[in-house]
């Protein structure tokens, strides 16, 4: 889907990125379940969105090698050869990484981003998988090999918490933060805070989509705490992996625990903390007006610093379009690193 | 208040802003009402902070032209020359204005700047005031002069509001944002939300040293209304001053407003909004559970863009740390405008 958002993305804005950033993307392989879609000369987005849409897969799109165009092919008629293929993803600048996370291994997403890195590509990911388990050594493989590793969407999905602790509070100390940083567990949360039972809640989370194919990754927290983990390596310099955070998801929070919260004026909310060295995902239960206290599938983030005091930023957490629009942020700024030289 | 913060935050951070930043300012003059000190090798923070808080005013720092140092002086036994704080000023790299902002003609802060452009020095201004009232011409004037001119105290205090809207979310259209801007009328239509009559929220305000010098500032929305001109100038760049904005304050809202908002799940606010091209502060109602609807004094803001959704930043939005941080980060930015070779 972001791959999707993306595509439509970039072709409804290629006037404006190339006028005010000089960025005109060429998308020269494509990858999906269903196969590939190549071309150096360029792959169109607008074909490459119907071939998805029309036929499940990228593939569809047609053989390669004869420059983009609107030209219709039958369906799969000239599939790229081998070779082809190489030579489209050999020649490229940039690989944009959305496969699914999985907290196990990371893979696919891991070979694909350490291949490239080893290739000399930067890379743009969205899965949070590889970056759980492997930040600071994939950091360390794209130092190597001086090429540059951007990860915007993965917190915050459209909302651009990583770069707002890292560059608008340039000059300033986080000492702490902490955060609502899963949208599905915050919405049963919420919907219990409403007088849901658990059960209900889940069902409705459910029916509307929000719950991920493997519920655990949002119920058991581990999706919050991929998140945590590349906030604590990317803003607080530390580095770790998922193994060092304290996990606890909210299959244990009752509605007693809800109601006993209400009482004193607070709400149970499960946040995605650092402090102290520790990394801590659990439910807690916070004062109502605290602006962290978002309701629905929102994201919070509030960051404590040493002279600015405490900061929260809120945005939706997900989305296509949302994480579509974080990857090309990424990809402007790889444009300017190349372009100033900096990078090969 | 702010410049005092300043030297302490400067003084407090020295050794990690020059290793971390390679930044290691020399403050050569200092000015306020009481006088002027300067000496071209630096003045000492500490001295001037000692000064300012024994004396009443910089001028009791002594004479300039001998070194800092700690040794101490007669109570302006050596007050400097005329020539000496010629030379100290015009070799001067930035200004730091901070004197009030007032909406009138804008001085002295307008003249200080002009006249720092002139002479071709970078200016970082946390006075609202010559922003407000003549935004396009000082940017126009810095770009004729080939200087760097940054504001980032002036909205939200030590919330970076500014680099947010213009950096985190570069590649992504604004088109629309409402702010609360002025903790002071937020912490008294907060007062009143809690039953307080409007004249013991204000009493309340003013006992607690929320309210300016000139009431007018706060409660007749003028100082949202300005930094809703320097929102509007930076972010969606259009060209406007204070006259631009159709303005309403909270002298108006009663107690009866706030119950009946209240009956329909929505507070009081006084929002700075800008949309479709208008520029408007006045009081509104919004959804008890939308993410602005901040209390007491802290600053809100949303942000909706095209592809990434609304967003919202909560911060305090004045104090003389918060805005002292807020100089220091742009004198950060300036000082790698300087060492990027982009400026003299």
């Amino acid at each position: 889907m972001v791959g999707r958002s993306l595509a439509k993305l970039l072709e409804s804005r290629a006037d404006d990125l190339y006028v005010g950033y000089g960025l005109k993307p060429r998308i020269v392989a494509v990858s999906d379940n269903g196969g590939m879609a190549c071309d150096t000369a360029g792959l169109d987005c607008a074909r490459l969105v119907r071939a998805k849409e029309q036929k499940g897969t990228v593939a569809a799109y047609g053989g390669g090698g004869h420059g983009g165009g609107s030209s219709s092919k039958g369906k799969g008629s000239s599939s790229p050869t081998a070779a082809e293929m190489a030579e489209a993803v050999s020649g490229a600048d940039v690989l944009v990484e959305t496969t699914p996370s999985n907290y196990k291994d990371a893979e696919p997403g891991m070979t694909n981003i350490t291949d490239a890195m080893k290739r000399r590509m930067h890379v743009v990911s969205v899965n949070k998988g590889p970056l759980a388990l492997a930040f600071p050594s994939l950091n360390e493989l794209a130092a190597y090999n001086r090429v540059m590793f951007r990860f915007s969407g993965t917190v915050g999905g459209g909302t651009p918490i990583l770069d707002y602790a890292k560059n608008s509070l340039s000059g300033e100390r986080i000492t702490s933060f902490s955060g609502i940083l899963n949208g599905t567990t915050n919405y049963i949360l919420s919907a219990m805070a409403e007088g849901m039972s658990p059960k209900a809640a889940l069902q409705d989370a459910r029916t509307k989509g929000y719950v991920e194919a493997d519920e655990s990754l949002d119920l058991d927290g581990l999706d919050a705490a991929a998140k945590l983990v590349i906030l604590a390596n990317w803003i607080m310099g530390m580095k770790v992996t998922m193994p060092d955070v304290s996990c606890t998801g909210i299959r244990g929070v009752t509605s007693a625990d809800i109601k006993k919260a209400a009482k004193r004026n607070r709400v149970v909310k499960m946040t995605a903390a650092c402090g102290n060295d520790a990394l801590t995902v659990a439910p807690v239960t916070i004062p109502r007006d605290d602006p962290l206290c978002v309701n629905g599938t929102l994201n919070a983030i509030s960051f404590t610093s040493e002279h600015s005091g405490t900061q929260t930023i809120i945005g939706r957490g997900a989305g296509g379009t949302e994480t579509a629009s974080a990857i090309l942020r990424d990809l402007l700024y790889i444009r300017q690193g190349i372009t100033s030289g900096a990078y090969g």
